[in-house]
């Protein structure tokens, strides 16, 4: 146990718990279906979890990992686990079976909990995952028990209520490790401090408008960055959390409804989805709704389409290196009364640093030299302070390229404005560029979609005898339209540089990763089939 | 310069505003009657002060003396001096001249800034102040230079608008150092540092519920642990400081109407203040306003008057040495439809630490054991974490006493409620143990302020032949009223065990502390005068 000291306490985000299960034990802390805990209740069985995963051997410096949706089980693991010491891996169900594996194998997990319905993720092989010594089966939609162990509710009743010691002394152990879902490559483990998770944690409440009566819904994976840190800042305001299963927007708009929800976090897609959900335009939200977005900025008619219902969307940006979002677009009360289209415009930049993330800049990746704020000069988005990871995994070398010159590196391509907001253009391995020129494959997407035909769209580079690279549109139209590519490109010329225009389009359904990201390296490998392309 | 680490951020409150004028440049940040000044203004304005600072050669360790009410330059110095490595003394304008060049000497600081109102509190005599290079004089109201230097805005002059580089690189330095006002002895110089600055800052906006269009009204004296850390709480989220130099009911609920205030901290003495204001009970604010009050539990009178109004009144308790509040009385929900006294009741207690406060116990403060969780056993409320001072300034024999066992003494007796909330009884001074019971003031006072007579009392002991001590009750009625000695004490009979009531009750004024608190010990000395009293 840490010295007692009187102006110290290590930073950990585990003690939200403690002080909420203090403070409000008779309160709603997790909701799940019919299921209630608590807040005392959510501390009971966390209790449990840790002491019991103690009772097998786990401690200080184990990795536990969970493969499962965002049920109870994987809230209370983001307290039991780095309670004692451990470290969660929160491991994305949409991935492959090899990668499943790869991750379990690579985290060095000692102890695996797999949701039943996931089970089929994990090996059961002799030999194949020879770390794992604990194996637990999560049990919520049927009693079936793919893995040799228990269940998930006959291991916690193996473990004690009574509150377990926190073994944290150092501010920088490591409380998570999320692997990144990689377009390319293997999986990196990222691994996340307790100083971090603390600091990320609170300052996602500050940015949001959290309060104590607020009730969250968990649309976001609790894989993702462990939710965006929401797992443990939830708690510290006291908040609800309303856990879901799976993402479907009937069941969405069904728990705003009964719920009372206040809060959610969501890729772009998954407003599309409620957007388009029967009945969506005519729907007004019970109570008024913040919601946070991310992954890819909001296009105008979601913007539109979701606010008109009583919600506020905030576009966020970050990576699983800085524990979720590090920047947002911070609204302004001038932007109020401009037409909805500028207003767009604005909201889908990438924005400012958060209040305790603080730096944020956009660099010459060479020189590390801040690009002029002007809106059009290309540069690398990098980051640090105290929501910066500790580094990757076992990969000491990777950390160092991501984090040379003293900064962390995002490979995302921006623009810095003379507001000091900055907007992504591409990721670096996306940019175009055509005959000498850069052309922002994100800038050719947004015009496209303010086509009223456009449900989504992917530009990317494809090869051209005389300009080397040239842009083409993949668009998904719209339910009951028809778009041609005449249309798509005609109205590109019309609100770009002609140059910008693509050249190319082709309708059908887009690829996308298990997070659900456009997988534009998947296009892009079969346009550029047989031939090579210069690599950033 | 500390070295640029990617992933650890030295936590510094002064790094806020840095944040604020790069996000909200145009934004009003600093209201002070016509004078108005947007983000990047304020920050120009305190670089210009901290690079004067330098230009002075003055730097990290040193101290910078701020004789001043709630105006600009006050909140200037809050970022310009720990910005520089210094450390700011906000000395309290209310304190006799001796005090306040007791505090100057003794905090060695190198400068002082007086506004020249209270250009009397400061020596001028040769010799005095051996320690002061550079004067400074803040004229506000008139031209006027008390001291040997030049203005204020003259020596912002001599400083540069450009960003100057933040010289902390331990988040324990000393960021401001502030005088308790002590009821007896010498003050004692509290040390705040960044870390604990920082994480307090936040954790007021997370209590308090402040968003990024909020309003603060500075009723509430900066040189009052640094205003609770607002000063730089207030910037973190980008809010508006509405500076106020006096407190006055009329300019208070102007300013709410005039400025959109929504929030503000106050004594409730000041509360007092504005429910007896002219109109006051037929008043609507324009904005719901959340009010922090503490110094004294809020009476169900004025939590009725005050919330009648269209505000939410939040109960806090904590002292110089935790930065201001360190507890909050949370509110639940299903307390909102109880009957008003017993609203009031559950109100007055002190409450539960801070989300980023952590620890607050009751425990007999000799074995440190905590006090059981009845409503009865009273105990000393004892505190730790973050939040929790550095130690006394050049005193460590005291800063050891305050420290013993591990945790900080707060002095304050109190029960810890069944549901964990800690309540005051008393100061371990004002305590009155009558034939063998303990009689706690602040409850006997609780009953009599129910009295609808009663403006405000105070309850001492007194000595008598029999009991050893008995209470007797200081009652300043209110306006138009005239109750008996014989109504107090019937009343208290009504509503206390017999044997609490005052048996001798005293009509008239109470002297107070300069920052408004009773001086009870004032009236104990005149009661005791030429006898013994039992000392704690």
């Amino acid at each position: 146990m840490p010295e007692l000291k009187v102006n110290f306490d290590v930073l950990s985000p585990v003690k939200f718990l403690i002080r909420s299960a203090e403070v409000y034990p008779d309160k709603v802390a997790v909701v799940y279906g019919d299921e209630r805990y608590t807040y005392r209740q959510f501390y009971e069985r966390v209790n449990r979890l840790a002491s019991a995963l103690i009772s097998r051997g786990i401690g200080k410096g184990d990795k536990v990992a969970f493969v499962c949706p965002n049920t109870p089980p994987m809230l209370e693991a983001h307290y039991a686990v780095p309670m004692i010491g451990a470290a969660l891996v929160s491991v994305n169900i949409r991935l492959s079976f090899p990668e499943v594996n790869y991750i379990l194998d690579h985290s060095d997990a000692k102890a695996v909990f797999v949701d039943n319905e996931f089970g089929h993720l994990v090996s059961t092989e002799p030999g194949d995952l020879p770390k794992v010594e604990t194996l637990v089966n999560i049990c919520d939609l049927s009693d079936e028990k793919p893995l040799n162990g228990p269940s998930y509710s006959d291991f916690l009743a193996t473990g004690s209520p009574e509150p377990v010691t926190i073994d944290v002394d150092d501010e920088y152990q490591v409380a998570t490790i999320n692997y990144t879902s990689g377009t390319t490559g293997r999986p990196k483990g990222v691994m996340y401090h307790h100083r971090g998770a603390y600091l990320n944690a609170i300052g996602e409440m500050l940015e949001c408008n959290f309060t104590h009566d607020s009730v969250y819904l968990w649309t976001l994976p609790m894989f993702h960055c462990n939710g965006w840190c929401f797992t443990w800042g939830v708690t510290a305001m006291a908040g609800t959390h309303v856990c879901l299963r799976q993402v479907a927007a009937g069941e969405i708009f069904r728990l705003i409804e009964t719920e009372g929800v206040s809060h959610l976090c969501a890729a772009p897609t998954v407003l599309i989805t409620m957007a388009n959900y029967p009945g969506a335009r005519d729907y007004q939200m019970p109570r008024r709704m913040e919601i946070m977005t991310a992954g890819a900025p909001p296009s105008p008619t979601i913007i539109q389409t979701i606010e008109a219902m009583g919600a506020n969307i905030t576009h966020t940006y970050g990576l699983t290196e800085v524990y979720g979002p590090h920047s947002v677009c911070a609204w302004k009360a001038e932007w109020n009364d401009l037409p909805l289209e500028e207003k767009a415009k604005l909201k889908a930049r990438q924005g400012v640093p958060y209040i305790i993330a603080h730096y944020m800049d956009v660099v010459d990746p060479k020189t590390m030299t801040p690009v002029p704020r002007d809106g059009a000069t290309i540069g690398e988005i990098v980051m640090r302070g105290n929501n910066v990871m500790l580094g990757y995994y076992k990969d000491p070398e990777a950390t160092a390229t991501a984090f040379a010159g003293g900064w962390f590196h995002s490979g995302d391509l921006a623009v810095m404005h003379p507001d000091n907001y900055a907007q992504i253009m591409d990721r670096k391995k996306d940019i175009i560029i055509s005959g000498g020129e850069n052309i922002s494959t994100v800038e050719v997407e947004n015009v496209i979609y303010r086509h009223p035909d456009v449900l989504e769209v992917a530009v990317i580079p494809i090869p051209d005898p005389k300009w080397g690279e040239v842009p083409k549109a993949f668009v998904v139209p719209r339910d009951g339209t028809n778009p041609t590519a005449e249309d798509i490109i005609e109205f590109c010329k019309q609100n770009l540089a002609r140059f910008k225009a693509p050249k190319a389009v082709e309708f059908g359904e887009l690829p996308k990763t298990a997070t659900g990201k456009i997988q534009k390296f998947k296009l892009r490998d079969r346009e550029w089939a047989g031939r090579d392309r210069r690599v950033n």
